[in-house]
């Protein structure tokens, strides 16, 4: 079914630059859909136009900012779908400079969906969410049904992101639903600096040959294989059971921080990490263990992970081995 | 103890000229306070010169708005108690203008705490937040750990905004809680409409022998006298286990609204009211039942309400009956 619902749309992609919006994008345009990316490429975020090499000539790309209300309006107009992906990321950046974290994750939101419902009321909207949301988990797997916790600005700001959506589903009517998203992997994310995941970081130092540093080390998590995210937003979209509802993405496997180093170096073939203890800024806003539950989604639109995390990582690495001057 | 705390003390009042932030006022500066009540006097909110009349003098009044972060950081510096009162209260403004909503209760909220931070990391706070947050409730009476489901976009914004006070008491040790208000009744509360609360208005039609209108007429709420939230505020600043916490006010009385406006007209001696199905949009928003649990806050500081619903309501028909002129 997904195979043929976006051919011939028109699909619009905030943070259509970044790491889950360009998978997003070359899946789409494989799919014959009209797709329209949009990305402030600021540096510090993960829009990169190498991301699009290879099909840029078959997306339409604007270079724009989700907090100009103005462009964002102009593009939204005739979108059969928005993949509302743009976000700030970054924990700490969003502690050193909250305003800006707000203004990105809450107000430019607010702002599009307010142009929505004003201009483009049949819009479908798949909100990429996060994990951050619940803070330190209560139990495990973690549920939609867990109370949100936020521990740090980050956090509180995205929980208010994905509230503005379910609740103009709710009370408008606009189709609107959101994705709680683990820790994704895969080709084209940022792996310059943590800003984006902190297993950026260790697969370029670990294709430069450097030691990477796993804090802690018995965390347990879960990672989503980037075309498994890709497919859970299509399938979202797809779905009218999806509005006004909140899904965790998850993974069948769940590994210790410990544990993933270990696999990553074993899959290059080489490397080398150091344990270090967790830097008191960093101790202070973290969660230990999660992982996620994702019987919801997988009941209402029967997603599931596909990839598994040995081949995401395996995929990850091949990527960068071939690219890597183009992300650092 | 409260009754010496806060003599002499440098004490900040947001909303001040307001409702429940002007009762404050006029407890502080009997207990000896150095009060600074800040007000934007924006005329759809709560503020209004009025409320200080009789005591005006042993004030120092700043109109300037939570907005306005220079004004904020001037104020803010060597105060010693920070009571966090100034807000968007009107949940169909916040509907029709959710930016501003959302400029006030979150991105204002946000400031104020960056500045105390910075400049004034002693300071203890006390945050106004709301029982909207909790949305249709789950169970009754409604604890501190019920789900958050707002059904508006004040709900939301105000969740932010109580959660930025959280997470700043527990990453940096700012000494901020935040109260978890119901309906609140007394003396200065704005009667010219229902941007407040919709007993203003009916006080006030009842005051100008109209009839007033029960939207539905079965809900069960409760009431908090405005003396007892002052009581409530100061006992909170006043203790340091309060410090990273929420605490729900709430009420040893539960009633019907219907009931509700038996008691008002009867209290009034005289009056009528018209009972009407909820127009469509407010049934969208509306919660049905809610009361709350207010164990926590008994147990933490020994806050329990003193004034009865009965009594309330007849201090404030009396005030506005010598008073209305002012507030219509």
């Amino acid at each position: 079914m997904v195979e043929n619902i976006f051919r011939g749309r028109n699909v619009m992609i905030t943070g259509g630059l970044g790491f889950i919006g360009s998978n997003l994008a070359k899946r789409l345009v494989d799919l014959g859909g009209q797709v329209t990316v949009v990305d402030s490429l600021v540096p510090e975020y993960g829009g990169n136009l190498y991301n699009v090499d290879g099909f840029r000539d078959r997306l339409r790309i604007n270079i724009s900012d989700v907090r100009d209300r103005y462009s964002m309006q102009y593009l939204v107009e005739g979108q059969d779908y928005l993949f509302n992906l743009a976000g700030q990321t970054s924990h700490m950046d969003s502690m050193e400079d909250p305003g800006t974290d707000l203004e990105i994750n809450c107000r430019a939101q607010l702002s599009i969906l307010e142009i929505c419902r004003h201009h483009n009321p049949r819009i479908k909207i798949v909100f990429a969410s996060t994990r951050q949301i619940y803070g330190k988990p209560d139990y495990l797997p973690v549920d939609e049904a867990h109370p949100s916790r936020p521990t740090d600005v980050n956090g509180i700001n995205k929980m208010a992101g994905e509230w503005y959506h379910i609740l103009y589903s709710n009370v408008y009517g606009l189709r609107a639903c959101a994705l709680r998203l683990t820790n994704t992997i895969g080709p084209r994310m940022r792996i310059k600096d943590a800003r984006q995941t902190f297993l950026g970081v260790w697969i370029r130092l670990l294709l430069e040959r450097k030691p990477f540093e796993v804090w802690g080390g018995d965390q347990l998590r879960d990672f989503t294989y980037v075309d498994d995210v890709v497919e859970a937003c299509l399938l979202s979209a797809a779905s009218e059971e999806t509005n006004g509802q909140v899904f965790n993405l998850g993974s069948h496997e769940v590994i210790s921080l410990k544990d993933l180093a270990e696999m990553l170096v074993e899959v290059n073939g080489e490397g080398q990490y150091t344990l270090r203890t967790f830097p008191p800024d960093r101790k202070r806003i973290d969660i230990g263990d999660y992982y996620a539950d994702f019987s919801r989604i997988r009941s209402v639109v029967q997603w599931e992970p596909a990839v598994s995390l040995r081949d995401g990582l395996a995929n990850t690495i091949s990527y960068y081995r071939e690219h890597r001057e183009h992300y650092v």
